[in-house]
């Protein structure tokens, strides 16, 4: 069995997930190109692989049907805007994830943002290194309502993270409207226009669909509060990029923190915004939830390999909303 | 009475403090330099007036000899390493502060700026900004070993924010050792020489005295971990900065962030280092504590003026601390 493996750095702190490989007998390529994959380029690579351990890279329908020893497809993570799962059910190729190793660091980055945002410790930071001083004020969590859209996994870290720096309102919006918070206190389900519009801090953890693209635009960022700060770490696309440009541009919005981009890697005109904070989407990128991303993806690999039975295999609810979305 | 406000920014988000003073019909003064003053400016400025409302600038004998007309210093935040307690004390000078209001704003600060150097945010920052898309690994607390320097009001603070993160370990160091740490979890008193060698993230929150000043040397980083972070938002000059920029030159440590400094504003070498996070003196700078500072502050003269009790004044174990130091 001969497996590709496009996420990249795989392996690389940890090397179990490669001795891994090694001991149960498997034909391994990583990623030649050390980037993102671009669909022509996953297309030309991918003809001979029977397994895929893959980061966020399109395997579309296109790629699919170029893959024709394909059978599984292990994502190392937990998005699968990047999958056609439709394509890949047609094709009888089996799709995996591993949905929970991520949530912890990207939870944790996410109050890291938060905090860096309130306290405008990045543009300080710029400052300083150009030898300018000056001290900005700042917003302590206490006193901010927090708007935070998407309570899954990510999202109920976060609540849980924020619980010690007593948030003077906590206010949440998800799908499910059964959600049982009452274990964190001061927290309020609501609709997403309340959050944009009351909130000081609103931070997103939802999947990238067809519903999702495109959520916050002009008239969503302009509805919030003019010194409201939006952290995304969780998928380009779902605020769109030109218009969170323009508002901060004309000088709304305390702050941005963007981690995840439509395009990665990202070179777009946010970076001309010194209180726009980027990082190359590294939500993930703690040593303990890559290495465990990486072992449970390729462990389900292995598991293919060996005919037993897989663990990891994403669940119909998730070809749901990508059927729905036709 | 006229009263010399040398601290700023000063009434700037919220004009009680300015508006207090009006209203006891005392005369008042912002530092019309707009900037930290130095001794020479400070003794300068400071002949005519009956009571400062003061910074971090240096408040010296050579000032005090020249404040012929002053009977109260009130300090806005905790530090006295600025005051000359002794040649006030020997003037019949007054000293009052505010130790309690900026402890949270310094903690949250604190938590941030651990988070953002465990996961390189500042660098990728830079390097996003600079079209450079790296994706970095980084750490999450739950992995860390983290070591708490002086477990006063400030690193109180901190450990309670931190109960969140279930960090693997905490140690804990301070002049006392009665501490009754009970309520957070995983917390063990350590020797100094014991939390540099074994700490994954090292932070400071003691005062700066004659046996606090340069601390932290050359032998000091060279015992922590390669890939420690270090942060002090305490005072500079705790950690000797030529130290710190020549074993960071050399590779040595993960990462620093530093808020405050030996002279403020700062403009030395350790601009040069990225993973060097710089912010200039902010760890009070929330909204809601450095108003609250102030207003203690300025209350704290308007009750000198109309000869009421005083309640912030600075205890005497504040004294023996720079008296033990000569």
């Amino acid at each position: 069995m001969k497996v590709l493996i496009t996420t990249v750095p795989f392996g690389e702190k940890d090397h179990l997930p490669t001795d891994l490989l090694e001991e149960a007998g498997l034909d391994f390529t990583i990623n030649p190109l050390g980037k993102k994959l671009t669909e022509d380029e996953l297309a030309e690579m991918v003809t001979e692989f029977d397994a895929i351990i893959a980061g966020t890279e399109p395997i579309t329908d296109k790629v699919l049907s170029r893959a024709e020893n394909l059978k599984i497809i292990s994502r190392v993570g937990i998005g699968l805007d990047s999958v056609d799962l439709i394509s890949a059910e047609k094709r009888g190729i089996k799709v995996s994830y591993t949905p929970d190793a991520p949530s912890p660091a990207v939870a944790e980055l996410t109050i890291g943002l938060m905090l860096s945002l309130l306290r405008s410790v990045q543009v300080s930071n710029m400052n300083m290194h150009n030898g300018d001083w000056h001290r900005y004020f700042g917003k302590r969590l206490a006193e901010c309502t927090v708007g935070i859209i998407g309570i899954g996994r990510i999202g109920t870290g976060v609540l849980s993270l924020l619980s010690g720096f007593k948030c003077r309102q906590i206010l949440v919006n998800d799908k499910r409207t059964d959600l049982n918070l009452d274990q964190y206190p001061n927290v309020e389900y609501k609709t997403k226009p309340e959050i944009y519009e009351s909130s000081d801090v609103i931070s997103l953890h939802l999947p990238l669909t067809a519903e999702t693209y495109n959520m916050i635009q002009t008239v969503q960022i302009r509805s919030m509060k003019p010194d409201a700060v939006v952290i995304n770490t969780s998928r380009g696309g779902i605020i769109n990029e030109d218009s969170l440009y323009q508002e901060m541009m004309g000088g709304h919005l305390g702050g941005a923190a963007i981690d995840v981009f439509e395009n990665e890697p990202y070179s777009g005109p946010l970076r001309e915004i010194d209180r726009c904070l980027l990082t190359a989407h590294m939500g993930s990128m703690s040593v303990d939830c890559r290495t465990s991303m990486e072992i449970e993806a390729t462990k389900e690999v292995i598991r293919f390999s060996k005919g037993q039975k897989l663990t990891g295999l994403v669940p119909e609810e998730e070809y749901l909303v990508q059927k729905e979305s036709f």
